[in-house]
């Protein structure tokens, strides 16, 4: 199960290994502008089905992979099972996004949240991991996911989306402890919830800080950055060419690339409003590098989105002394609903066939 | 009329004179969270109503000064009566945001435009002005604005507001020359209009760039940045004690600093996502900075806000050899209506009794 897959192109580039290319994969992959992806959907009755059956998400997860080439599969899941494992009730009401039947308010709140066990709460999660990994049969790596403790408290804390995260703002400044005690119970079970996804044979782990940037920097400071440091730090990985790598995405994590990139995490993911030099130049080569083309970039025709493309590998390369190793594409965000499935095709095609400088 | 203020603190801030405390006036201080606001919008009968009736936007401007004890007053306007008074019909459909009866998606388009007189079709922000300096009476200074080229130009190409900007990113990267037409005609107006805000009374003006951050470094720097250099150029300020001082307001500026502070505009709002001290080591003392509370502080309780504003100054003061010249306290961006008017005047309040390091 653990044997290198055939096309490694991804994980070496984790590795800052030589790569014939730069690697490809592209945040939300498997998702509703593909056809096939509705129709599945459909099929299920709902988004949570679809996430809850491990047949199910283990076919949208490939279905990306028969249309472009691309160099990596992503789990198809949401970022708030584990949240939901705890205990706070996840659906999702039609036309909105995601929200919970019980919110974390207090102290008592967050004492009451349970402990998931990853081999009954998740299992879903781990049999969609095993059975992506089957059907993959080592084409290409498998990825694991996690939302990060911030980004999942903000969720918790909420009680869903949020336009300008009034609670949990307000309680990281009035109850900052009540804050961290959620952050550490959240930080373990992310722990526990990438270990068990990596045993279960995902090949390298991302975790998503969606709402770090949300934050002032002494906000971010205390209470996104110490828990990502301490997943890197904490996160089995394992051994060899087992090892899977963790990359830290994070939106607007801009300003903090040094801190990451001394966190012990192999990779750093970064969205489009940093350029991929300076975001090099700024990391010294201690982690590799993913992202990082505005998604918006791929409302434009095929030869623009492949200039934007070249524009980004070259960006990287010269700051990288003119090596493509250590990058791996991808957009600085997920993709949306009404994009072309044809413009996709443009840009893998193009981020593979730009070989040169 | 263009006898100094008796509270000048705000020009002199700005000027980075020595003040004997730092000036303090809230982005969207007139607004929904005010009942009194609320009562005059009401009256109105429309929210453009209100905007364009000199008499009752005085009204919502003086309404916060009657309440806190700001240091500034801003026009109460809306940033889109440029591309309104260019031919597009502004208007507000009831719960949803500002929408166009016109786009503008060619060159045709671009050249379909009118060029707005500011004392004819723009005459109702003029008046509004010219009253709102009677009614103020040298009290405090009056702040004109406009919205930045980038800014509006996403107005006049999505049609209203958008969540990713698909249509003017596809037309910077597929059609640059039209989207550079549509920015230099705008950047004409906008200078033509903060100008005759200041003949008609404006004693300091602010561009918003509210969506410059949205961009990928290298088109920030070609279709935002260029045209903020060229108002600061090119805007006349007036001279000697009425000199109007141009403050460069934003949203997600941060990466930029370096080279806005040497456009030459008098200062530089910020939002907070950089640090006050921060971006004073940066900027080197070359222009006055204004920020930069996270609004969502006006959520927590009034000793915390005390607290939170008491981080910024200090920061700013430390950055700035100790002095507290140089700095205009603010929010990093506007107010929302669910905030609560006495957490305002606690911010106030706070910011004015912190006079020591």
């Amino acid at each position: 199960m653990n044997a290198p897959p055939g096309n490694d192109t991804f994980l070496r580039a984790l590795r800052r290994e030589p790569v014939p290319y730069t690697p490809v994969w592209l945040m939300r992959q498997a998702g509703r502008y593909l056809p096939e992806y509705r129709a599945t959907r459909a099929r299920a009755g709902s988004f949570l089905a679809m996430a809850k059956t491990p047949e199910l998400a283990c076919e949208v997860t490939l279905q990306p992979l028969a249309r472009f080439p691309l160099d990596a599969a992503i789990l198809f899941s949401d970022i708030l099972t584990v949240p939901d494992a705890m205990g706070l009730g996840l659906y999702f009401a039609e036309g909105e996004g995601p929200r919970f039947e019980r919110t974390v308010r207090s102290m008592a709140d967050v004492e009451a949240l349970g402990t998931p066990d990853m081999e009954t709460e998740l299992r879903y999660v781990m049999d969609a991991v095993r059975l992506i990994r089957r059907e993959l049969a080592g084409k290409v790596p498998l990825i694991g996911f996690s939302g990060s403790p911030w980004t999942l408290a903000c969720y918790m804390v909420e009680g869903g989306g949020s336009e300008n995260f009034a609670r949990i703002k307000a309680m990281a400044l009035e109850a900052p402890a009540t804050l961290h005690a959620l952050l550490r119970r959240v930080t373990d079970a992310v722990i526990a919830y990438l270990d068990a996804q990596r045993l279960a044979g995902a090949q390298a782990l991302q975790v998503f800080d969606t709402w770090g940037g949300v934050l002032a920097p002494h906000l971010y400071r205390e209470f996104s950055l110490p828990y990502l440091v301490e997943i890197a730090q904490r996160l089995p990985r394992g051994e060899g060419a087992a090892k899977a790598p963790l990359i830290l995405f994070g939106k607007g994590n801009g300003p903090y690339l040094e801190e990451l990139a001394a966190s012990g995490a192999e990779a750093l993911g970064i969205d489009w409003t940093v350029a991929l030099g300076e975001a090099r130049r700024r990391t010294g080569g201690r982690v590799a590098l993913q992202g990082n083309l505005d998604p918006a970039t791929l409302y434009a025709p095929p030869a623009v989105i492949a200039r934007e493309a070249a524009r980004a590998l070259d960006d990287y390369a010269a700051a990288n002394g003119g090596a493509r190793e250590g990058h791996v594409f991808n957009l600085g965000h997920g993709m949306s609903p009404d994009m072309a499935p044809e413009h996709v095709a443009a840009l893998v095609e193009a981020v593979h066939a730009h070989r040169g400088r």
